[in-house]
């Protein structure tokens, strides 16, 4: 198998996304990373279904974990007959795909990708669990081959020198940006939003820009406006779980305010992914709302007396008029018009 | 002495704030309250200053424990010639005024008025200790006083039934506007902003709210668009550490962009207090940088890299523009007529 993750920061080597070996699915968590370096170990699929829904992974980790997952199901119904196997694998795949419900039609193609490999497999008297392992990475590496085009462009619209500000872990674009700015010989400054509760910007994208030798700084979430006035941001950029065809997006919380905040100060906004082709409108986006109690605490830590309550919506949409541009693999387009990205051929990118 | 506060939550009582008894100053330790109600004992005043400058309490309780501070200087020149006490007193005097920058010219007219009490007393043979603590009462009542007024106008204010974020902890203004909306038979939610890094709005303001009956939800920092577009958010409101003559205010860092976030989604933004008289204009505010360290960790847990770099802007400064009055105690100002609050007698209020 050949593999595109060799100069990638410590996070997005593929082995510490999710790794599946020996009736087992290795994930690093992310929850507790870079304070702790600790992995945790799936024996079933449904186990994995439970780390993506506990954010043990999040980003694009999940695309690689439900296919890995998908091997450990394969593994799981080894014993079965070709049918029962396939009835097992069609469950699983359906499972892995909803562990979280805004990318679910995302997880969806990477599992029944693995699906038909694992039926291929069987066919042609070949391990359908090895077949899982090498199409999950195939189909990572097809992800990195089309965000290195993104990253590309991403880094084409970084001033040289220039500093710009993150929301969350945009888990392949962070990889693939870095590259192409060190390709381009090109140098700038990255503030990382803290991204409460989960805190993804502080420990997870600072550590990345950080490993690869990039002045990196982090602010909490209430500081953006004053960074944007006195810190000389240039650029603010963010990925999306969802990015529909009528030009809204959903990212984490806080990028709907981050992207006010830039129109604000006159600072563009690029949203950076390959659009859903079945997210039509706004109305197709599915906010995902996960367990209060984390806003009202921290690593077991509460902050608050018992009866105050909390909301914890997991993403924001972002309306077409706060976006300067989706940077795709084809290039950067207005929202407004980002129903000609499925005008011409798109690349098979899950 | 007569007090204001029965009716007032558990932060608010007078004691729990900071108390001078028997040479030592008491002071609730507000940066882990609600977890832990525990106190900072000081047994000199630059212990006084050290536990302002640490943030053992803040937002008013400063204006308070600048007064015990006082009466514990007394405490340990007591045996001292009448002018080296005078000396030893207006060197505490400018010492606690300067624990923290930004509010220096408001903690430095309570400290020379207990300075002045200390020597009044002196002069008629009474304890200058005894005059402090009785001044730094009379101020502490003075305040509510003041601010019961504007109290009862931001009260009037809020829609019944309505709901309202806030940002940080203002503290007086929460205990008057409760008491306020209580005698008029308002109702009201309110929505707390977290405040990273120290967490004012998830720990002092949704348990002021909280235990005296109102329905109050916290959310982190990067949830205020979400709410003000989904949660039927009416009003933002916040108190100042700095409220200039030309319409500037300062306040904790993060108030700047809730006031543009409300601006853009239509919510009038209302800051409470008391003009400050000897601040003309925004190049008058002094912006206090903190430890940043402290936006990398939380409680001790750190969350970075360390390679990874932050800043800690204690306050930003919000514009007029973004203003919709300035409630004060002789009415609601427009934020660019606010030198007329000067024009009309001013009351003595610290």
């Amino acid at each position: 198998m050949q593999r595109m993750d060799n100069d990638m920061p410590f996070l997005l080597q593929y082995e510490n996304v999710a790794w599946y070996e020996n009736g087992k699915v290795r994930i690093l968590d992310r929850r507790i990373y870079p304070t702790e370096v600790s992995f945790v170990t799936c024996t079933s699929y449904r186990e994995v279904v439970q780390a993506i829904a506990d954010m043990v992974t999040q980003s694009a980790g999940p695309y690689t974990a439900v296919g890995m997952g998908m091997a450990l199901a394969a593994y799981e119904c080894r014993d079965r007959t070709g049918e029962e196997q396939a009835a097992f694998l069609k469950q699983a795949a359906w499972d892995l795909a909803h562990a979280r419900p805004t990318t679910a039609n995302r997880y969806g193609i990477i599992t029944n990708h693995c699906a038909e490999a694992a039926a291929r497999a069987r066919e042609e008297g070949k391990d359908p669990i090895e077949a899982i392992v090498e199409e999950t990475v195939a189909s990572l590496n097809r992800r990195y081959h089309t965000m290195q085009i993104v990253g590309d462009h991403l880094a084409g619209l970084i001033p040289d020198k220039g500093t710009i500000l993150t929301q969350c872990f945009g888990e392949t674009i962070i990889g693939t940006v870095i590259r192409a700015a060190k390709k381009a010989n090109k140098e700038f400054r990255v503030f990382c939003a803290e991204t409460r509760p989960y805190l993804q910007g502080a420990r997870l994208t600072s550590s990345c820009f950080a490993q690869m030798g990039l002045d990196t700084t982090v602010i909490s979430d209430n500081m953006v406006a004053y960074s944007m006035e006195r810190e000389g941001i240039d650029l603010f950029t963010s990925a999306a779980d969802s990015i529909a065809r009528d030009g809204h997006i959903a990212n984490k919380i806080g990028t709907f305010q981050a992207a006010i905040l830039a129109k604000y100060f006159g600072i563009p906004y690029f949203v950076t992914g390959i659009p859903d082709a079945d997210k039509k409108t706004k109305d197709d986006i599915v906010i995902e709302m996960r367990d209060p109690s984390q806003v009202l605490s921290y690593r077991g830590i509460h902050n608050t007396l018992p009866e105050v309550k909390a909301i914890y919506p997991s993403f924001d949409v972002v309306p077409p008029h706060l976006i300067s541009g989706v940077v795709t693999d084809k290039g950067v387009y207005s929202p407004y018009v980002l129903n000609q990205y499925f005008d011409t051929e798109v690349r098979n990118f899950y």
